[in-house]
Formats: C-alpha cells, sequence, structure tokens
C-alpha cells in the first residue's frame, strides 16, 4: 500500500479516469505549479460544467438545476484579512468543484499519507453536474452589535436591511441568518452536499455553519426551455418568473447597478432574500379543489389563471364570476403579480423540502423560497408584507428561517469572490 | 371554469398527456369500473415502471435507485378490519402510483370541485421514475404492551425481535420503531416523497407517521451493471453486497422461506433492518489518509483490501504488514466480512442524508443504513455487537434511529399486501 497505487487506475471511477490521466500527463506538470492550475486541462466525456467566471455570479440564471444545499456561516475570523483568506480559498475550491475536480493540488486520495485527505471524498466518482456555487453577503458582515468588524462598515449597502418580521412569521434563530451565504445547486445532491462540506471544512477556525438546507425538485424555472415545476401543495409553481432569457427585465429587476461609490462593489451583483417556508400539506390536502384553486388563483392540472387561457395567458384580475371576480383579490396569483407590486418582478430560484416528522407526525416539509431581485426594500418587502396579512394561502404556511444575503459579482479567473468589496 | 377544463389539455405535462388520452378514450370507460382501473391501459413512453407484483416485493432487489423516502408508522385502527382496508388501500394506491399514475380513480384533479382532490399533485408531470413501495411490518403490530391488538400474536416470527441495545447507541424515540414501514425508492426524490406522503393521508385515522427520512445517493449497488456508490466518508460502499444476480446467495441470506406453520405467511418475504447513523464527518475529514483506509480496511481511491489487488479482489486477512496484518482486525472490512460472521451475508440497500445542521454547526449527516436479511438474529445482531465494541469506525458514528420490520412477500393482481398474515 503506497498513496500512488490509490492515486491511479479507478476503472469503474468516472472522475478517476480524468485524475489518472492528469497524473500520468499534462496535470502533474500543471499540479506542481499550485493548486489552482491541478487539472485544469481535464475535460469531462459529457458537457456537464457550469463555468465559474463571468460577469455575473453562477447558479442565478443558470437553468435551474434539481438540487440544492445552502449553508450560512458565522464568521469567526478575528480579522479582515482572514475574511480574505477565506474568501481567496472558497474561490479556489469552488473554480476546482465546478469544474469536476476535487479540492486542493492533491484532492481525495492522492495527498501525503500521513495527513488528512484535501477532498472529503464522496464526489470522486461523479461528475461536475452543472454544480454552481453562489455567494452572498450577510449584514452582519459589515456590522454587528454596533461594531465595524472588518472594516468594510462604510460599504454597506442601504438595501441590504434587517428584514422586518412579517405577521405570522416564527422564525428559529438557528434556521436565520448568517454572515455568509453558499448556494450550490447541481443535477446531483451528492455533488451539492461535497460543495457545501467541503467549503465548511476550509472554513473551519475562521467561519462555522450556522444554518444548512437541502432541497430537491426546483419550484421555479430559470429558462424558457424549462418545464414549470409543482411545489408540494402540488401546484405549477414560477410560472411567471424571470427567465434567463428576459434580459431586460434582469437589468430592471436582479442585476445592481449605477449605485453610489461606497456601494459600486455591488454593481453586477443582486440580493438573495431565502425563506424556509413550511407548508402544512396535511392541512392543505384536507381542502377541497376548489378552495386550493381559489387560493391559489390559478387551475391545478394546467396551472392556468381562473380567468381562463392557460398556463401563460395573462391572469385578467377584472374578470368577474359568480360572486366577485374569477381570481380573488386574496389569492396568491393576485397578491405576487406585478400588477399589485408596483410592476416589480423577481427571479425565484427555490427547492422543494422535506426534513422529516414533528412530534405529532407531521410532515416538516414545504419551500426552501430563494429569489433574486435589485432591492429588497422595493421587490420582496411591500408584497411579503402584503401576503402575510392578506394571502389566502397564508394560513398553511409558515416561516421557519430568514435570511437576506447582498450576492457580489461575477469575477473573473485570478480574482476572489467579492473582491471589489475588498480593494 | 370548470373541472373539465382542469382535466384536459396540459400540454406541458408528461403525466398530463396520459391523462388525457385516458380522460377521452379507454382510460374513462375503465375508471367507470372502479378506482383499481383507472387508466391502467396507460403506457409511460419511457420504461421506467417496476411492476409491484411478484414473489418478492420491488424495491429489494430491484436496482438500487438514487433516492429514498422511508417513513414508520403507529396504528391508530381500533380493528383488525381496519388494518386490512388500510393494507388494501395502500396496495391499491401502491399500484398507481409504482405506474406512474395519481392516486384514486379521478387523480390529482379530476375528481369533484367540492371534494379533497385524491392526489396531492406534485407528481402529476412526472414519470413512474422506478419508483418502488416496500411495506414492513414492526413487532409492535402483533403484540404491544401485552396485547393482541389485531389478532395475529400467535403469527409473531420468532426473529421479528426487539433489537438489544448496542454499545454507544443514542437511538431517539421519534427516529426508533413503529407498527408499519413504508420503504419508496424513486429515480427522483419528488415521486418518493408523494408516494410516502399519499400512503401517509391515505392512512388518516387509521395510522400516523412516526419518523420519516429522505435519503439520497444509495449507499450500495444491488446490481453488477451499478458502479459501487460512495458514503460521507468518501470510502466505497457496499462493495461486498448481495447482487439481484446472486440467486443462491439471496435464497440463503435473504428471502425467508420453509418457516413453521404459525409464520408460513413470510414465506418468500425478508426482514428489514434500518438504523440512522450519523456520521462525524467533521471529526473524520481531520483524520489522516491512513488512519482511515486503517479504519475501513480498504483504499480510498479504488476501494481494494488493504492486503492488495482491486476492489472486487478478496481481502487476505493474514497477510502482514509491517505491524501485525495489513487489514487490521478492528477494521470495518475485517468486522463486517462474512469469513467473521459465521458466513453470513446482507443485502444492503441504504442511502446518504444531510438533515441540517446542529447548535454546533455540524451537520446532521449520515447513513440511513437499510439491510435485507433472512434472520436478524444470526445476520444483524452479531455483526452489530461486535463492530459496537470492536470497530475502529464507532468512534465515528453514532446510531440515532433504528428500526426492524418483517417485509412480507410479493403479492398477484387483486391480493393486498401482507394478505397471507391476515387469511
Amino acid at each position: 500500500m503506497c498513496p500512488q497505487e490509490s492515486r491511479g487506475g479507478g476503472g469503474l471511477s468516472r472522475r478517476g479516469l480524468f485524475t489518472a490521466a492528469g497524473a500520468g500527463g499534462i496535470g502533474l506538470a500543471a499540479g506542481a505549479a499550485g493548486a489552482f492550475a491541478a487539472g485544469r486541462e481535464r475535460s469531462s466525456p459529457v458537457n456537464d460544467v457550469v463555468p465559474l467566471y463571468g460577469a455575473h455570479q453562477a447558479g442565478i440564471t443558470t437553468e435551474a438545476q434539481d438540487h440544492m444545499h445552502t449553508a450560512a456561516f458565522d464568521l469567526t475570523a478575528s480579522t479582515r484579512q482572514s475574511v480574505i483568506s477565506l474568501l481567496r480559498d472558497w474561490t479556489e475550491a469552488a473554480e476546482a468543484m465546478t469544474a469536476g475536480r476535487d479540492v486542493g493540488a492533491t484532492g481525495a486520495s492522492g495527498g501525503a499519507y500521513d495527513a488528512p485527505p484535501e477532498d472529503t471524498g464522496e464526489a470522486q466518482d461523479l461528475h461536475a453536474a452543472h454544480l454552481t456555487i453562489t455567494f452572498g453577503f450577510g449584514r452582519t458582515l459589515f456590522e454587528k452589535d454596533g461594531e465595524d468588524r472588518y472594516g468594510v462598515r462604510s460599504r454597506l449597502p442601504a438595501a441590504l436591511i434587517d428584514l422586518p418580521l412579517f405577521s405570522g412569521d416564527a422564525l428559529e434563530p438557528n434556521r436565520t441568518g448568517g454572515d455568509l451565504m453558499v448556494q450550490a445547486c447541481a443535477d446531483d445532491p451528492q455533488v451539492a452536499v461535497h460543495a457545501v462540506r467541503n467549503l465548511s471544512r476550509i472554513a473551519f477556525g475562521r467561519a462555522r455553519v450556522r444554518w444548512s438546507q437541502l432541497g430537491f425538485g426546483r419550484t421555479a424555472s430559470t429558462s424558457t426551455g424549462q418545464v414549470t415545476p409543482r411545489n408540494l401543495f402540488g401546484f405549477k409553481d414560477g410560472t411567471a418568473n424571470i427567465m434567463a432569457q428576459d434580459r431586460d427585465l434582469l437589468d430592471k429587476h436582479v442585476w445592481v447597478g449605477g449605485s453610489p461609490a461606497a456601494e459600486a462593489w455591488l454593481d453586477g451583483g443582486t440580493y438573495a432574500v431565502m425563506r424556509r417556508i413550511r407548508m402544512h400539506v396535511e392541512t392543505w390536502d384536507r381542502t377541497t379543489l376548489r378552495e386550493q384553486e381559489l387560493v391559489v388563483g390559478r387551475t391545478k392540472r394546467k396551472g392556468a389563471p381562473l380567468s381562463g387561457g392557460d398556463e401563460f395567458t395573462a391572469p385578467d384580475f377584472s374578470l368577474p364570476g359568480r360572486n366577485g371576480p374569477l381570481i380573488d383579490a386574496g389569492s396568491h396569483l393576485a397578491l405576487a403579480h406585478p400588477d399589485h407590486n408596483g410592476g416589480v418582478h423577481m427571479l425565484r430560484r427555490g427547492y422543494n423540502y422535506a426534513d422529516g416528522t414533528d412530534d405529532l407526525g407531521r410532515f416538516d416539509a414545504g419551500q426552501f423560497f430563494v429569489a433574486y431581485l435589485v432591492d429588497p426594500r422595493s421587490h420582496y418587502v411591500p408584497m411579503q408584507s402584503a401576503m402575510a396579512k392578506n394571502d389566502l394561502m397564508a394560513e398553511y404556511l409558515r416561516h421557519t428561517g430568514s435570511g437576506l444575503f447582498a450576492v457580489p459579482p461575477g469575477i473573473q479567473a485570478g480574482e476572489y469572490i467579492g473582491q471589489p468589496l475588498f480593494s
């Protein structure tokens, strides 16, 4: 038994094949030049790599993958330099993992035999699986208990507010907030879990996980090529979502731009609103189809507005029925519609979750709501305030977790995530 | 708006297409003949239906799917007849869902507008996804607090024991036990979650969920055509598993047969051992590659025994190294090996899980261990007793949930699951 033995071969291993090729050829030379370069030349036999670099971070307009693992972190770093080093290390690891490679120069099993492996190893045989890793900064990164912890308070964006407590909120502290946020999305949950776990491991001594959440079955499409998925109420969700193809809407409603100097570091970025919304599925399942469709404002089968047409027909909120308009003013559709929210749109990118069962035998299941938007003050707080009070659906929901994060712009090779904030 | 509107069309919906076809043609006539027959003629455009009927239940030797949702139930039914009716209803629903259909004659959105839909609806657009639903009976179905609850105490199999408390067990009551067990496995977690949820809903008033668990990334193969997967310690898992092709081993180590008369209802069935094993991944990730391989007894990259060869080479427990045998006697490989367990094998079919984070920021992640075997007294208790005491891996594990279930044989069309027990 020697380390070499476990590096070569791997005939059944998919990722192992690239590693072996890299170790024997170009990759080895590149690897010697440093962790960043290790095996950069490897290519996947399937085209499932989403590039890390670009004007915006990946994982926002990227065609929504089927699985998500998200974590928020509390910084324990005592210096600004330590935070920067963490972001550098995370960027390096994200570059490797999104390309389908192990973390570090020697990866899961090619390193020194008397040291912990650099990569935890559970993704060794798996593809890149369209992994994206999206990073965000919470308000407490800038200021906590009145303290300018890392010398960035002067750059706190005005829109990175403390979200107000909405009517009916039942937020649990250990599912809420966080200094840093990492959202990993992939075709394979093991790839997403591996990513968050390795970032958590890299953060050891500088940040620790505050909360984490696994999600499946995306609850919105982000590309016109995708079929609209269904949430755990059995209804199509995200029909009116902003799509990657809607460039004008993205520029207006998602991407931050033209900020004042102190906030210019966020130009090209966005804000992520995350809400863990438990759905009382047992209660919902006992209501009539009529009630369900009334609450949603759409038909269950086709997802068409109750005013008629098909899924993508514009709703007619004034079309009268026997008792008032066909689409109830308190329906989810009416309250969430841009017409009733000053014309605002958002890019939704949430997931279903199922976290076991409570003491009464009820599923702790629902939606991990994720929305990207240009300003939470105009694009989220008014809508959620109205919904929490008037939404017919509210009685079936319980918000148990919450986070608001400034999502910095994309980076180019050689930069680290959030670099403009610290330079 | 009328119910018909939401039944037809569905151009973007995959399952919707079959429903629409069914509603307009053969399916409608069949539906009129009763719930069981609804749309039986529908066929999926892809071949991803695993038949419900057979000599053994599906979901055991079925090529392991990537996702699992399992639940255990406490019966609240007051009569034997009520339990039978539940098993009948479950069988009917399982037949529909495993064929990729909604539950009930009218499904998710074709029923009366002033009644709750028969199906919760979140799988409407999804394929069968190789869904299997496997049912099991806990000891408490036969006897609880000394009471013969449903007139089946005389048929309690001797092997359906109360598992002993193993060294280091930290079992949580609400993750342990249960009168009935339902394991749904599928290619898509939404399909598995939908199955368990609808069975739970059907059970309303007769049984309620005691615990439920979502799993991903199967931790063993059950067919020689599958690549060995990796667990969250980053090692290949289930290399020596019994495969569907090993018919002799299955007959000897998995399927119950030749039972005494009182237990003959279980012939063709098996036992399921389920253990929720939290893995202290943070601690594991800080140990050296040497230590990890020593604990497992295999190399991390290839999964080869430390005595040499490749993944499928038989281990040589006597081959000496510098300090004792190359494969440590306390390694997981040594302790789990048939040679050290009286020649017993098991069919493992577990899954990884990731259930968020504890108050110390550590992942509540690990393995939901599932093994099918002919007799837990010979095939599980001795091995687990030895492992709990001597396994070098034990310090990285914590068993937080446990269940042992008698898994009745398969059924033919028209029968209900477990019927021989009640006839």
